[in-house]
Parts: structure tokens; sequence; C-alpha cells
């Protein structure tokens, strides 16, 4: 069963009309689908943002959504087009690691590999997967075509070569992987991983871990463990990534308990 | 009784996905609310300019809409969060004078803090209400909870320290608070605070008051009374703030007829 | 028949309320109105942009659904609002070429001139009509009022003077017309304009006319039949507008077989 609400992640951005045109596949095959833009403004082409992002919202969605993810600089290639069921939600998305984080929270049922047919649009472009592909799979999924319906069976899906925190002694590493609107640097390390901090660094700085921003002085920087319960390094009231000259990529060090 | 409308406000932009997130908190308790994007892209932790462009979108909504408006700089601190029933709408939000400029046209009728209960998320963050507070509790309203099960009656809301008008015999002086995407430089002054302007000047520049943009030559500025009814400085085909150098807080005077 | 499916395209772009607005006061009128955003972010006053987005999407909507463009440069002057009944869907859109290039490929039935009356605002700015006409006019087609109800027939409407594709002998010359988000170029030539390319150039160099991104090499640039059909200037895995130098207005040159 799905909840019969379409989430859907894209770096398509807001200045063409692609996200809306998947919106009019969509409608076309599920009238009553309901959509919500969960966020097109993944950097081009970055799998691993796309991957945070996605991760960061499974907890938030009624069980059975159904996932539509669509960053893919391999499109027109030989990379597979995937239909998942995992113990919560199902996800639509190209086989290329996007969706990896998500499944280590969300543990994979079934995967297919979708093929051409009459679940997808006649006529298939080189270009344009999300219209053509994801968006019409994903409509006849929420009206409740069977996903083995879609394809042989995946294995092996694709696994995200992300920046992997590195642990030497009692120094742990990781990596700002997405910058939020207010400047909130958000690396890649989780809550789970990390269980006895006692300090925290950017560019050989300490910074206080705190348990929210007003904490800190305005002004002053600071770490936290964000919403989505990632280590993220704040500035109250203000930019972190213009204040600290920080932004994806820039490492941060945390030291653990003796 | 609600209209089953949802409008939501906030500065989150669309860079990430809290909009989305607060969108699959709302439909997993109201699978059937109608959600609308009033506007995301709020200058961060601007109150001000959020409660201009919350009170410019009032007339426009069916009776019984639930505003969420979420500009939060002191989230996770001491303020309030308000659910609000006004003569019109019902609104929730944070106390901090972000319902200001809405209740001053669409009269408060009952007002209670929001304690943290069966109505919000199990587990409250410290730095994203929107999420766990002001979404769970919106949706609850759409479904027919009553606003007196939410918290106690809040009395004494914060109100907005903008900069006021300011009136010096028959010199009024006023700031531009919002600066559209057409360059449009929109005022604090609404129109029913101002009965007989006669000159309008800008950097020291009378600009004439006309009806609309094309009653100026292309590439004129002009002044004239906005779609919200606010004093706004344009430019005929052309971009007011670039043209002439003027952006939010620039002050613009109005002389009075005698 | 509508069905039932509003797609809204505009040059607000999301800094403002104006789209939400619009969308209440849709809902007020239509409670059951699907909404769906084609694109917001058309270039200010690009009537030429947004025709071609628009047209882009009309293959994927299903038949009736009801497209509202708002790119009005001359709004409260003297130009025309339409309603316009075409073979496949509907339109509401002022009469400035905007709607042009979609009745190419959706052959006109009826046209209408949309006055003031009892399906548009009660009281018109002279600024906004995206909300106090075109807004309640295409709600109430969804409601199914007839369009000869909302005024008069129009005929000989604007046709849009855009840089038309030259050819001289085996040349042809066409130019950029929109930048996707990835730094696509996308010019005016449609690829059932164009039988028997033999060459593409931009800025005097040749570039390969190819099927998909990845038949280049990565960071090479190439020439494509974009997901719309028009000839796009693209660079594998990178950003054409920026490897490239050029944008919107640059000239892009075919050679067609002898």
């Amino acid at each position: 069963m799905t909840s019969g609400i379409l989430a859907l992640l894209t770096d398509f951005g807001s200045r063409d009309p692609y996200v809306g045109i998947m919106k009019g596949v969509i409608l076309g095959i599920a009238p009553q689908a309901r959509l919500v833009d969960l966020c097109h403004e993944v950097a081009p082409q970055d799998i691993v943002e796309g991957s945070l992002l996605l991760q960061s919202a499974l907890d938030y969605f009624p069980p059975g959504t159904i996932f539509v993810a669509v960053v893919d600089p391999g499109v027109g290639g030989e990379r597979r087009a995937l239909a998942v069921r995992a113990e919560r939600h199902l996800y639509v998305a190209p086989d290329n690691g996007l969706l990896a984080l998500a499944l280590r929270r969300d543990p994979l049922r079934e995967a297919r590999q979708i093929l051409p047919g009459p679940y997808t649009l006649g006529r298939i472009s080189r270009t344009f997967h999300g219209r053509d592909v994801f968006a019409p799979v994903a409509a006849h999924l929420c009206r409740g075509v069977p996903l083995k319906d879609l394809g042989p069976p995946a294995a092996d899906l694709v696994d995200l070569e992300m920046a992997a925190n590195e642990r030497q002694g009692r120094l742990l590493r990781t990596r700002v992987l997405h910058v939020d609107r207010f400047g909130n640097l958000v690396t890649g390390l989780h809550r789970s991983e990390c269980p006895s901090p006692v300090e925290v660094r950017l560019a050989g700085v300490s910074l206080p871990l705190l348990e929210t921003y007003s904490e800190a002085a305005p002004g002053a920087a600071l770490a936290l463990w964000g919403s989505s319960d990632h280590l993220e390094i704040s500035v109250n009231r203000g930019n972190a990534q213009e204040r600290l000259g920080a932004g994806r990529g820039t490492m941060v060090e945390v030291v653990l308990e003796d």
C-alpha cells in the first residue's frame, strides 16, 4: 500500500519547467496523487548532497510515500533505473548511489530494474528520464501497479563513495556535505556514529558543542546536532559559511572522549 | 470551521528540504489538507519583511485559511509558540511580532500558547519547530482540533518594533521594507495612512505618483500604490532597485497636502 | 471539459507571495482545482522565454489542462486579456505573444477577450492582473463556466516577434533563447525545422551533434536535440554557459546538407 503521496527530489532547480512537466505526467496517470516538492535545489549532479537531503526527510513522511529522486549525471548512458520497496517507503531513482543513505536507514526489501514498457512513456528521450521514466513509473506505483511488473530484480545497487568519516585514535574527521540557506554547515557525521565528543574544531579553532543556537552569543560560532541529527556548524543569528569562510568539502574534526 | 487550506510562509528558502519535510508532517496528520506555498524567500530571520508579506495575502484566501508562518530567530529559546484565531483566518507562528501586521487587519479573537503534547511531534528539536511544533499543530487544527486544546490562553503578544512611519508637519517619512523580484521598492506606508500626498521623494528626487507603470516613460521612475496598497517606487519596464541605487531600509519621503 | 488541472507559468519568481496569492484566489473559487507550478522564473518581462517554456510543457499535461500564463509588461495599459480554447488545452494570458508558440503546436479553436465582470475580482488593480483577472477567470473555467461568458470574441492575437531563424543557402542561424539550470543553451530551432544538419557552430567553433551528453568526453561541448526537441548546446558533466562564454542571444549556426 502507498500513502498516495509522491515526494520529489531533484537537481532541476526552479529556472526551468522540468519539475512542472514531471507533475503533468504524474497527474495524467494518477490524478489523485498528492505531490510534495521535497527539494529541487540539490547542487547540479551532486549525488552525495541529494542522498543526504533525501535521507533527512524519511522519518517525517507517512509510511508508503513514494520518493521520486532524480540527480542523474549518467542519464542516457548505461546506468540502471530503479524502483525500490524498502521497509517504510518506496523509491524511484537512477542507480548511482542517490538512494544509498536512505537505504541505510530504511532497509531494502525489493529492487527492480525499470525497463521501457507500458509504465514508461512511449518515447524515451536520452536526456530527461525524470519525465519519461521516473515520473510515469512513480505514478503507476501510486495507482497500485506491483513492483515486479516494472522489470527484473536488481541486485548490487551502486553504493555511495562519499568521503567517509575517518577515525585516527581519538580524532574523527568528517566533511561539510551541505550548506543550508542560513549558512549552517551540515557535515556527514550522524549523531549515532559519535557517542562521546569532547571537542569540535574547524580550521584549528575549537567550537563549543551546544544544544541550540541561542546558547551562543549573537555572532558566535558553535557546533550542534542539527535537526536531522547530523553535526552542524552554525553562527547564532549569523551565517557560518560567510563568517568562517567555510563551505562544502571543508573538514571538521571531532575529538572523542579518551 | 477551516477552509481546509494551509498557507505556508517561512524564511527557509528552497535550497533545503525543510518546507517539504513540514508538508510530510502535515499530510501524515491531515491527508486532505490543501497546501499552498505563500512565500519561503523571506530574508533570513527578517520578521518585519515576513510580517509585511503575510499581511499582503490575507484578503485573497478563503475565510478559515490556516496560515503557518515561521520566521523564527529565537527558536529553541524562551519565545512562545502561538496558535491564533482571528476574525477571518487562523495563524500558527512564533510569538515574535511576525503576526503583528496581519492582526492589525484581521482582528484577534483568541490566542493560545502551544505546549508540547499530543498535537506536537513526540520529540521536539531545539532548532526546527516548523517541523516539530507548527506543522503538526496546523494539521490538527485543519482536522478540527479546538484551539483551546493546544495550551493556555496567551496574552500580550509581541508587537512589531518596525521602523514606524514618522510625521513632521507636512512631511511623512517611511522606509523600503521589501524589494520584489522586479526591483520594485515596497515601503511600510499603507494607503489608508496617507490620505492626500502631493509629492513623493527618494534621495531628494521628486517622483510622480501615478496609477500604473505604463503612465511613466520606459525607464522612468515613479511612485504608485502597489497591489497590496503600500506605497511603491518603481521604474517602468525597468528595475528601481538597480536604477535608483536603493534597497531595503532606504528612506522615502511623502509631502502631504497643506 | 477540463482536466481539473491548472498549470501556472509566470515571471513572478519566488521572492514574493504573488504566486501564492493567485493560488488563494483560485482555491477560493475552485476548491478542487489541482494546481501545478510550471515555472515562475521566466526572466522578468521576457515574453519570448515564457512562450518557449510554456510550449515545451504542452505534450505532457492531460488534455483539458488550463494554463495560466502571466508575463505581462503591459499590465494596466491597453493590452487585452485573453481566454483561449485550443485543440488540446485552455489558456488564460495577456495578449502579448506569450501564447504564440503554444498555439503553433496546439491550434486555436476559440479566443475571448476577458472583460471585467462576475468572473474577475470586484476591484481590479492596475498592476496585478495575475491575481485580479487571470487567476479568478481560470478558476471559473475550471468550474465549468463557458468561454463565451467571459467576453467578446478576440481576433488577431498578437504574434511573437521573436528573432526568427534565418536561412542563407545551406546556412541556418538561430539564437539561444533560454539557458537552463545546468547551463545548457536552448535555441529557438525546433527539430522539425532542420531536417538534415551536418554541422553546428558556436562562435566559429564546430560542435559534434550527438544523441546524449555522455557520448562526449567529460568537459567537452556538444550539440543535441534537447528534451523539448529544440537544438541545445551542452557540455558533458559541465556548464556550457560558463565553459563557452555564451548566453541568451548568442548566435548558433547550423550547416545543412547540400
